[in-house]
């Protein structure tokens, strides 16, 4: 059986994802997670800021599984790299341009409100491209070059998502694809 | 004196760059634009979801001409594309991380929850990048080539604002700034 506080944390992140952070209420989550009511305060006595600083972690950790698939076993780091984005735009197609990074709305949302979220989000992106990093120095790529490359990857997509959910329309995950293993490609034989 | 409805989409722009569509309440807006609160379904018949339309298309214009200020007189497409970047690392630090895209937190929370806001904020990115495409092409860059490349200026930038402000760092912007740059140079000697 999963335990209460799992099924909250599990239950926040895919309303964070959906509905943002002040697009989600508390009685939501406990509708979503059927927990009762006081066991969110019980496990998370920081409330909801606390409770959506540890979903944003556990949807950073479930994502990077997911960028993971495409990086670490890869033999290729440029054909990886397209991969990850033909993924990303099938993704947005067959979901309806609803299902793209997990924490980027409330990442936003929080930047400016709450710290101990920001601080979330910005470890998770931090994880995510960490990991990417050792990925494509493990492909071969300088580790000099590795951080710069990984840094442009991710921001390359996370401006393609917010441009084809507004466009309805994968137009932009394909140019941010082509940029990105072009820049993987240049930092592989510079 | 300024006419209440544009006092009302005024404050109303403000707050959605800085609390997004649903932190931002529409008692918060009666108050900030001094109007009465008849006034905005007056104005807006179609309440709080065209207000957040028509305050998208407003501070959509109002950033295209910031946009602008940079890329219309320009004599160097590069070296334009370099000081934009420099000039968003720079509002960051002097606004805290806080002022960033006017529109992305908005753009993200809605474009699966209200197609009136997704086409808005569609639209001013579309607005955005017609823009520099016709300042690229006066700049002497191909007209085959200004579509991928303001496209790809526009997910860098965006990209590199969500990093930096969940970082509270200018890194980010440094990197997408040289990439962008890059992009501009590639196309124009290609």
């Amino acid at each position: 059986m999963v335990k209460t506080r799992d099924r909250i944390l599990t239950a926040t992140a895919d309303l964070l994802r959906r509905k943002g952070y002040n697009g989600t209420g508390l009685k939501e989550i406990v509708k979503a997670s059927e927990a009762p009511f006081g066991s969110i305060y019980h496990h998370f006595p920081g409330g909801k800021e606390e409770l959506g600083a540890e979903a944003i972690r556990l949807a950073g950790r479930t994502y990077n599984a997911l960028i993971q698939l495409f990086f670490e076993n890869a033999t290729d780091a440029e054909a990886a790299t397209k991969a990850f984005f033909e993924g990303a735009a099938e993704v947005l197609k067959v979901t309806d341009y609803e299902d793209a990074c997990p924490i980027a709305t409330v990442a936003l949302e929080v930047a400016s409100v709450s710290e101990p979220m920001r601080i979330a989000s910005g470890d998770v992106f931090e994880s995510w491209i960490a990991d990417v990093e050792r990925d494509f120095e493990a492909l071969g790529m300088d580790a000099s070059k590795t951080r710069d490359v990984a840094v442009q990857l991710l921001m390359l997509i996370e401006g393609a998502f917010l441009l084809c959910r507004s466009w309805k329309d994968t137009k932009p995950m394909e140019v941010a694809g082509r940029a990105a293993a072009e820049a993987v490609r240049n930092a592989l034989t510079d």
